[in-house]
């Protein structure tokens, strides 16, 4: 039997402004409307991330707060993910919002470089957003920018931090990450399979990368998030 | 024909203190005593930190001007390696000896996690180090940690940001990143021949993991290190 694709919509990422584009929603309410639109659409999971009036990243829970109501309003049935992504903070404040119980948050399970900086997830943050996403029942999409951290992932399901099935997103096309690369992609999915199989996953690509990673991820059974 | 196998011996790494091992190396005369042992066993290449006289790592030029005088004198054709390891410093102060014009050195291009902390390798620190071995003559041995540094390498290779042939060190068995996986390790050897046919490889396994990945090394046709 095979299983419904899962639409996912990312509405609002950490880093595009009203600049670059004048749709992109940045208030709450800008928000909703954006994730209702895409929900009538039939996109069933909504990835939150939360801005300053400015436009900056935030993660004010508060902000979370009323875009989850806005949405489990608005948005019936729709799976509400958090981002725990490091432009929002650089430390615990990343993981301020896990106590409000969205059904999912993303987690990353490791460092890795990104186009200017480095992306920073201490092996200690990663088990305290993981500690606080099993003590409020969060499920957690792991954010995978390299292979060492489907292993971390898996090893932590093991060890019981992780609450499985593993729902692994494998992220393509970051500068200085990992690259779009077809070999790869499908030695992630073999891996993640030979190391967990009950785990499902889907593929993200970056930028211009978006519909490739879309369409590996379809033909490798895998979710699909646009 | 095939190519006679490099052995190298690291006689100092970075953590390991006179209190765990009485038997490791500190000094410098004490490290090049070792390096002689070493290389009249066999081995070819030497992969050298330095430390201060407490045994904390250091970063020192002096120090790494003694030591290859030492090593130059009695070891006569070993290749000299220094380590731009991230616990010698934090920033640009890991590349000051490279000027000394070593015959090689490491240059891991990218960051990951480590047991305890973050192994930070920003890009702009990647780039400023391989231009210094460029600009000195020095041979970077790529330390990948993951596959994403594999990946990174030979684009810079192919920008004329390193020298080639690419020779690439496989670093498996460290804890939070990746873990010593055989099916792993074949994958990155397919990958960088794909990537850059003309490249060579070793792999290294750290602690008990260490006969292992000479092993696999061997058996894919890689060098050793010891
Ligand atoms: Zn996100
Ligand atoms: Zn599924
Ligand atoms: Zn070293
Ligand atoms: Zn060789």
């Amino acid at each position: 039997m095979t299983e419904p694709c899962i639409i996912t919509v990312a509405i609002t990422g950490s880093l595009p402004t009203k600049a670059n584009n004048p749709a992109v929603p940045i208030s709450v309410p800008e928000q909703v409307e954006s994730t209702h639109a895409a929900f009538e659409a039939g996109a069933s999971l909504v990835h939150c991330h939360v801005r300053n009036d400015d436009g900056t990243p935030s993660s004010d829970p508060e902000k979370f707060a009323r875009l989850m109501e806005g949405v489990r309003r608005y948005c019936p049935g729709m799976i509400v993910q958090f981002s725990t992504g490091g432009r929002s903070g650089s430390g615990r404040e990343r993981g301020g919002m896990l106590s409000l119980k969205p059904d999912m948050a993303s987690l990353s399970t490791g460092s890795v470089n990104f186009p200017t900086r480095v992306y920073e997830n201490s092996p200690d943050l990663v088990d305290w957003l993981a500690e606080e996403m099993l003590r409020h029942g969060v499920k957690p999409e792991i954010e995978a920018f390299d292979l060492s951290m489907i292993f971390k992932a898996v090893q932590m399901a093991e060890e019981g931090r992780i609450e499985g099935p593993l729902h692994v997103q494998f992220v393509m096309g970051v500068k200085n990450a990992m690259p779009a690369d077809r070999e790869s992609f499908a030695f992630f999915a073999a891996t993640l399979k030979r190391l967990a199989p009950d785990a499902t996953f889907t593929g993200a690509g970056i930028g211009r990368f978006q519909t490739t990673l879309v369409d590996w991820s379809l033909d490798a059974g895998g979710h699909c998030r646009t």
